[in-house]
């Protein structure tokens, strides 16, 4: 299996630097039939895209989708589906004199001791651009799913110190989102403040994301190494910057007694959802939530210290366009790589049974 | 790819039952002419064996390995290393009754809808037991990562609400195991009596794994889908009970602003590791840390309202041998799991560049 | 992906060498809630075991089939069904004067340059023994094909110069075998002659089997990579000593104009098979017959030059227990291959489309 | 694993249709720091491209390939590297009348059956032009395999019933290539004139392409499942058309003794190459040479009988550019799918030992 897929039978590989000519990726395995309404992956990628709001990067990219093959008279065929962003505003040169320095926190270190070169622009490969391609892809899973009743909804729960004060069950997830996407008006303008002052300091926060998927039918997953919470895990672990993941309850689940904790059968009027929605690794029926942790973005534009790749110590201060918090871009995303994960779950499930 | 395996060049397959004939596993790509010391292997296991104290689950399982091939005078040949643990103290009718019973918080629903038939013994193959396959082989991956000077070590950071109040920095790793596997004394005995007073009153506690690795060189991991703590979240996820995964601070990192939290490079003296030793998702040579949570184990002797599995609400009473706490026994699992993790991240890691 | 596995949905995994403490492998992926009669498997294997007849090796292998896993009264479970065969007859002691030697036409010298350390005995990892676990997982294949009315049959066509002077359609393929296992009785004698006037002389033949399904739908395989033929002369040419694959008319398509070659659509009466079942690698509901060419066994009696591991020139007499012809015994194991491949062609069919 | 993929470290993803926006594919494991010579690259292309010479279908396509990511100034950064040949010449509505006609020999009826529905426009995704991504995809790995002076050159050895008369060790494989892509001047004439005439009756011809490779040291390919040449039977059935495979002396093999059959070891002079370079799956460093059976194309101008998608016979008169032969082209394909397999057994063979 190649390194840039992600899917066993639903199966994304993606490709594209920040700066190069265009990111973009295939995906392989989408069922013929699925009729693939490029304005919907269109309107997912405007979700994702830069320059949205005052809250995110200035970097001007329409992120205009082209689909190159495995679409015929609107509807999947059953081959590869390729699509292609190109990168419009690019600006390589903006990078000249990054091209020795690591910055603290990203990738450009890592990668440089990793394959001996690194294309510097912007993060190259590292960065959070590729994530572009993953929810034109997901956007793919998600049509798929939508044949199956299926529903996912990613939104933001925490930004720092300040949290939604209520369960996902008490929100009402199907608004129109603003601009943080925090479904908790009075949260979400608290989270708006904040965002923005630090973006006035030149520094970054995270936060967290919750998910919650409806629909999804009991005996999805698998019950040893790929049980679905330990997809999920990796699908969200492999975004940029997410530090955490917990399925259902997650950490609160440790400080409890088993007695609290275990989820009850039968007795629909006091059904809880402590697990998530799976156990063993399957799905039961239930919703499927989880959390997913971001670290603040590491470009910051208060001056650190760091060193170029001759060991030599200097002050970085960034100055190009970057977001001062990622995770209003990132419910996208998050949402996108669930997709992924369900629609392959779905399709592996089909196949457990005579 | 098999559902049952885990890894790309390096990769464990296991299988059996809990109260089948036997558990084992195939250990596939272990590179040739490593010296396996099946005396460590068997130790290994002997920390994850059931019985071993009074903490534990009570039934008696030798966990005898029995080596079936691919090592030849002592030495790995390039061939599958299969082994074998045969079950012995299985007592398939103690299990008679639970055959149509759905246990609050096991996998006997899950399974049963996405299989159509299960085997109810003991769990059958959700059963933890099925994770002393994974130790056996992750003592192989262990051996080899020996060779490259790498240490895996994991100990219990907390249970419940009770946690070691120090950074694992400030912490003797190399001290002797005690019965409770957390190397604080005072936190210790607190737990151990915390543990006893549950397991009383016939219940169960979870609580957090730390992992500790040291000796990673940078530039393992994989830049997208595959990034280093992606996998190490997925390994991780897919162990019984686990709810949760944090690399590094974790979730404390998404209640820091970025020039908190960015890792320093250069100045030796005031190094910093919140991000857990892996940048981009490609280790950068400093220590790798993550913490895994455990919710408390389902069986539990307080009576339960459950369903038999024609929809009759009944009471449930566990009667069987089992954990009031799994940590102490998951501690040589998580290291199992991170061993397998980076044997196939050092294995790729060498083809990355001409 | 491990390197002693073969399918991704319908996976078989081998381990074993020839004259360690036993071989067998795990199937994974084998639809749950199917009926794995033993005895059936016992009897295949018993196809295959040496000794059968005074036409294959003297050594003798009861080849008792252990299942370890994954069946729980008589039926799949979903989780993987592990197997077992003891090595009985084993004479390590008998191959002590091979450490050393490098013998012509075996896999001596390739694995010691390969991996540097080697299981010398009986050819270790690379002996025909080996295919004893594929016709195990190949039998648990064929009983989830029966269900959909598959049957494959397998026959020799071909002895060294000798050849089977009729197509398939017109031989009786149900009739009991004959030691041979050539259904066409005038040939079966002149090929059971040849055998033995061959083992006679020390010396060893190969020859051609061909193979035959029915039942196949159409729509298995995949159209590129994955073509149902190209998976079939992978499986096939993986077999020890196979060296050429033929599907459907094979060679003799390369010798006939397109006009006399394209088979017909429509017109039932004048249907042709050239193509063997198979259009742009997915099956389109004729038969599949294909063809495999094998070499004769690179063990004789007859002296050989060659040389031992520090590059001296000796001369080898091989003493050992040895086919004289691989093929009768190698049917079975054409037959388990095909299986393999089927079964995963025909779960990944079903994931097709919406 | 996708199925539009092939390989496992070294892996190619394919994509696009006949005549959709473009064909295109992505390199995910080329190892960073190999200068990529895009000239080398089009003249790879150039060598497969349509219109070439008289012998060849003339529809024009330049195939000029756009490289979108993966190198940085002219050398691979261990990012996948994605490419696109933009489909110029296509003229989807010279299909029109196909769109409910199956055409013997190809995937049409095939397809639908799988699918449920087909881009009919010359031939979508079964279309041969799907191998230009390959023939570029394989440039890349070709490029990585002169790294270690490996050389690839496959020639036509026979178009129907007229053969090189001599074995590739007496031809001069590095003289530049003639139309037909036969390096035996007398033979090339003969074809050359066989094509052309077939060309006149609107016929077509098949025939046998052999490959040498030189270089290969000891030790690539696995022992068991993916012995090497099983691969590289994989990759050459999976080209449009193929339909046979031998290794070595491949069916020749099937007609001596074992003595006379065993290649020797030792004793230079009398060095011979039977077994194809390969013994038990893996190279022994000598040459590894093959041969490939390709049938008639399918498309003809000669009346056919056929059904269209109701069931209704009809005659089919083919009106399109076609190839009467489609030898001269494949040779590329040839090579490039065998440097695919090479890439990955070496990556693979080097992971091998402690």
């Amino acid at each position: 299996m190649s390194r840039n897929s992600f899917g066993t039978l639903f199966c994304l590989t993606t490709f594209g630097e920040s700066h190069g000519a265009a990111i973009g990726g295939v995906v392989d395995g989408c069922p013929a039939g699925l009729t693939v309404d490029v304005s919907y992956i269109q309107k997912e990628l405007s979700r994702r895209r830069p320059g949205q709001s005052d809250l995110t990067t200035q970097r001007k990219e329409n992120d205009t989708i082209e689909i190159l093959s495995g679409i015929f008279e609107n509807k999947s065929t059953g081959a590869p589906i390729a699509f292609l962003l190109r990168n419009e505003d690019h600006r390589p040169k903006d990078y000249d004199e990054l091209r020795n320095v690591y910055r603290p926190g990203h990738a450009d270190f890592t990668w440089e001791k990793k394959y001996g070169i690194r294309d510097h622009r912007g993060g190259g490969r590292s960065s959070a651009r590729e994530t572009a391609a993953r929810v034109a892809g997901g956007a793919i899973a998600k049509l798929f799913l939508m044949e199956k009743d299926i529903a996912i909804k990613a939104y933001i729960s925490g930004i720092k110190n300040i949290h939604v004060p209520l369960p996902y069950t008490q929100l009402d997830l199907s608004a129109e989102e603003n601009e943080v996407r925090c479904p908790h008006k009075e949260t979400s303008d608290r989270m708006r403040q904040l965002i923005e002052k630090t973006k006035e300091n030149g520094d970054s926060v995270g936060g967290i994301i919750t998910c919650v998927i409806t629909g999804v039918k009991s005996g999805w997953g698998e019950p040893v190494f790929d049980k679905l919470h330990a997809m999920f895990g990796h699908a969200m672990l492999s975004i940029n910057a997410c530090k955490s993941f917990e399925i259902g309850d997650g950490l609160s689940s440790t400080l409890r007694l088993g007695s609290e904790n275990n989820d009850t059968i039968g007795q629909k009027e006091k059904e809880t959802n402590h697990d998530g929605g799976i156990q063993g690794g399957i799905s039961n029926g239930r919703d499927i939530w989880f959390r997913v942790g971001f670290k603040p973005p590491s470009t910051i534009s208060i001056p650190q210290h760091t060193t170029d790749i001759e060991g030599n110590e200097i002050v970085l201060e960034a100055k190009g366009r970057h977001d001062p918090c990622v995770l209003p871009r990132a419910v996208p995303v998050v949402e996108a790589m669930a997709a992924l994960v369900l629609a392959d779950a779905y399709l592996l499930s089909t196949t457990n049974r005579l």
